[in-house]
């Protein structure tokens, strides 16, 4: 079958053939319909310094997708039938280790990552786990495909802070950022500010439903969060960026006694005012990593098949499979929203 | 001034002239624009076994209210100012008690409500403790006159269930019944069904944003609502009506692992399956009484005054206060949403 | 192999000779060491209306053990060896429903129990799912053998509210209303009182650290309850008894606010004043079953190898497998706190 | 009457005579009878360049205190009398401000403290508003003098995490580090690991019941940890010293998806890893400031008048109100734990 591969130590992706994945015992057998590619994609391609510490080739990359089952093992329940549109989580975790047993699976220190650790969805077949698959139930696979994204949006929005009613500050607009916008607001939020140095990411943040945007090179987002809540700030900050400016100013717009989740990956020590801005002030933070195993996966479902949340003015790109170079280069070049990869299937 | 009196113990209420309340050092006097009917006012009305028991004549009635600040006590601070709109919480609550000194003010037990343990706010004018009341920022009279049973419904659909996302059922369409249906919806709920008898109520639930409208004397609840959900049943349940058949549903309905919110209040006592029901399927049931003071009313003000929730369809009638025996009629009648009495003002 | 079956409909257990359980490739084969007589295998004894419905003989009885591990399956991890000592949870869910896949596996519709839907412990080998088995990390198989119904009182004072300085009502001293004491007190709980109509039980509550003991067959609990709470009332009621009495009074010794958590199953309706206990009271009511999978686990696993809970003054009688029938009786008599049988091994 | 002063801008306290405070209509008139000395009263002292932008001398310092009441104001209810002992929040907050108004006043701006902004404790008469003011219940003045800063204790070990039964680091062995170690065991914690690098005070954490001390500038604290953790590290971390080193070590220290709660207040900035020590790890932090209004407060009191915690070997010197002198002293060595100044009464 086609696949995109990391074939050896250094720059680079290929477009070769590969071996079809067998379907073991308590696996589902699933054809890619769509897959997105996103900014880790990026870093392998690159061969970045994260990504020469963790990738062993060769490995068929990609970790986001969703398809149609065509072999469900013999262990597996009724649960899957072949012709099923589904989406997987990508983080295969240890399943018995303290975290996985106590429902915190997105924390597991085995967790094994499609694309990253052993092959992943950037192909026509891939197989997965049982445990790790999810019914789209009438969602098309172009939004199955990015689901495990915006699962990291829902997972940083929605946990610890009642949402409904709320002011909430979004910190970066990639795509993560714009899917946090529209949750926000399909959960009630009063007002939703986002901010970001990019204006083509703002518009897209604006369709996704932003009250306000915020350039956030041009303008000082603190005093515009003030100005905005009367003095107030925001009951809810998603910082998004990892950006050492955004991670100051979260502490600095959120609200007395408010909450910020951190979910962008700061590279490098992170210098804070803990006195003056934490605990002075009353704050929660809550580190963001992938998604609830599986709530994010079951709250995500009910918002995308009831029609709470349109994501697909995120989706600004499509390739074919072949084009994998012109997709990296989208991401690259910071005027995409999500790209996605189109490999088989038509829904 | 002009004022809605029991005057004396018995059925009916008085429209007279009573002396104009003084306001005190930690008070503030407000002009009343516009008030709330309630059935509580009914049950004063019609003296009934309740108000026999409870209601000291002569008495001024009403606790549901907006109007105009026209002056404010000399240990008042600066938060108030004559001409301001502001509605208040007509609990007035000891202060000193274990509740009122942990958050939990709405279940103090040496509570005084206006209109039914001192003189309410059926009236030209009606002095509150400034502890009580809340500037309207911008939110008309007509709407902050049902602030006070808007507020039983924030406090029912927002107490301890994540809504956002998730199945929500209404028992009983009255006013309150209504804003919860709408609350529910600005909430991000991902389905609201609201069931009564009446097909009027029922009528105004679909107004306000019900998926589902279920006449509960034809048709059957339980089933309604496992075939909505495909079996699974609701997250939330708020049981609004008090009625015995209601509250048996209420537990039923309910998913394994759900939520039910109490807040109708049934006569007597109920007969429930407490093994099958409850224990078996591991429900979290809550009682609600009032208001969270004042988390509710800061949620309420935060709702009403970004738009995210219209309660206006709810209100059906419009009285001056000379007119309260029609006022009364109309809620006895069963069609009525919410009534409100035209005391003064114009906002 | 010896094991205790029932081996056809109709009362009475037989000690019979079966053939050893074979280890699947995902189970661990333990033999066991102790294991705990429950109320519930004496109900399949005595094949009361709940057995007949339930039980389809024939099947080896028993669902509370510990022991020693002897073969891992194939596909089970390194977190098992032989000769490790080990317990498990009874409870085997599906694994893959809403209830399962959320951190809710102690309410799955599907969970097939040991000893009541497929062999169970009373022998000296039971295959269990890996997932299932937890080590004892250094707790006696004693105490391992009855880690199950331990996990039901950890379920029901740990959940919802905070036990430390918090005063406990126990309601019924069963060996799990025992634990319940004992967990409450090594939680730091002001002051545990405990109710039941056998002083012998009440003697074993006092063991394990109950403040004040109450014969609920000649006191008032509720009276007595307020006496020693200034009128109050308790934090935290444990309703474990099932009692329709002791179900009425659970809500009126709770405070203003309090928690009622529901273990005990009363047989058919209970009759409940809701408005004034309940709702009025703003009281939270919780349906406990199980225990969470693995939370609880983890949480009492904790407990015992600290050192915090010493439950072993609630073992009160020790039997052979071959004497099931006298340890029947001795729970059929009301005397006993936990019985165990001895099987085999010697911790 | 007596009192210590700070009479000018500058180092120093002058014991002086000043004229007795009036009670208030709403206030509360005490007769101190001990209060606690602390390093805020040792800064005022230094004229440190906190104190010289916050005092407005002069001013009577102290803000922890016990003692009877002597005089209660004409609008305060029943629930004082004269001869009754108490101690009071030191915090007066605005009332009527969002955070004052939903149960959050600990982090109101407009908090006015007592011996800093408005005349203190260190004299022998105080008046309180009523509101602050708590009844001792049976608690001797000695300890009622030091509630103030273990209450600091309380909100720190008891917020947001589930301490029966977990690991718990206490970072910082001043008083309040001592007096959390105390009520981490009183709360059921499984295990109390306390770092200080004064030995005097690991001493003091030792007799409030750690189970490991460590010497923080001879060890490393994140390997004895992980040492005696199994290599999982800690449910609640409490960081109360404010060090550099510390804080870094507070995140390593914490388990997976675990918490550290922030009280010690850093100077300046602080250089953090969240990617690898928030983020990744799934951590929630919380920044601790004063003491919940006024849950804390009944929860200590539950605590002390249950006996749960016996707070006393952290008192380790009394000094009459001339000798403050000697009582700053005893701060400023480092070797002292809770100092207090007796002042009148004999409880």
């Amino acid at each position: 079958m086609r696949a995109i591969r990391k074939t050896k130590a250094g720059p680079g992706l290929e477009v070769v053939d590969v071996p079809e994945p067998t379907c073991g015992p308590s696996d589902v057998l699933i054809r890619v319909h769509h897959a997105g590619v996103c900014g880790t994609d990026l870093h392998i391609a690159e061969w970045d310094e994260w990504a020469r510490g963790r990738i062993k080739p060769p490995v068929v990359v990609g970790h986001e997708f969703a398809g149609e089952v065509v072999e469900v093992g013999e262990d597996v329940g009724a649960e899957f039938a072949t012709g099923q549109l589904v989406t997987a989580e990508g983080h295969i975790t240890c399943g018995h280790c303290r975290q996985c047993r106590t429902g915190n699976g997105h924390i597991c220190q085995r967790t094994q990552i499609i694309g990253v650790d052993r092959d992943g969805a950037f192909a026509e077949l891939i197989a997965m786990p049982a445990t790790n698959v999810m019914a789209l139930n009438g969602i098309p696979t172009t939004i199955g495909a990015i689901m495990d994204p915006m699962g990291n949006a829902f997972h940083t929005v929605l946990t610890g802070a009642e949402v409904p009613g709320s002011i909430v500050v979004i910190e970066g607009c990639g795509p993560i950022g714009c899917f946090a916008v529209g949750i926000a607001r399909a959960a009630g939020a009063a007002m939703v500010i986002a901010s970001d140095v990019n204006p083509t990411r703002l518009g897209l943040a604006e369709k996704m439903g932003a009250h306000v945007v915020v350039r956030a090179d041009q303008e000082d987002l603190v005093a515009r969060v003030h100005e905005v809540t009367n003095g107030e700030g925001a009951d809810l900050v998603c910082e998004m960026s990892g950006h050492p400016t955004a991670l100051e100013q979260a502490f600095k717009v959120a609200r007395l006694g408010g909450r910020v989740n951190l979910l962008g990956l700061p590279k490098g020590a992170v210098s804070l005012q803990l006195s003056n801005d934490v605990i002075f002030r009353g704050l929660t933070v809550y580190g963001v990593i992938g998604r609830r195993m599986y709530e994010t996966w079951h709250q995500m479902r009910t918002f995308l098949s009831h029609g709470l949340l349109d994501p697909t003015p995120v989706i600004t790109h499509r390739y074919p499979l072949e084009r994998i170079a012109d997709a990296l280069e989208a991401i690259a070049s910071g005027a995409a929203g999500k790209v996605i990869l189109e490999i088989g299937g038509t829904a």
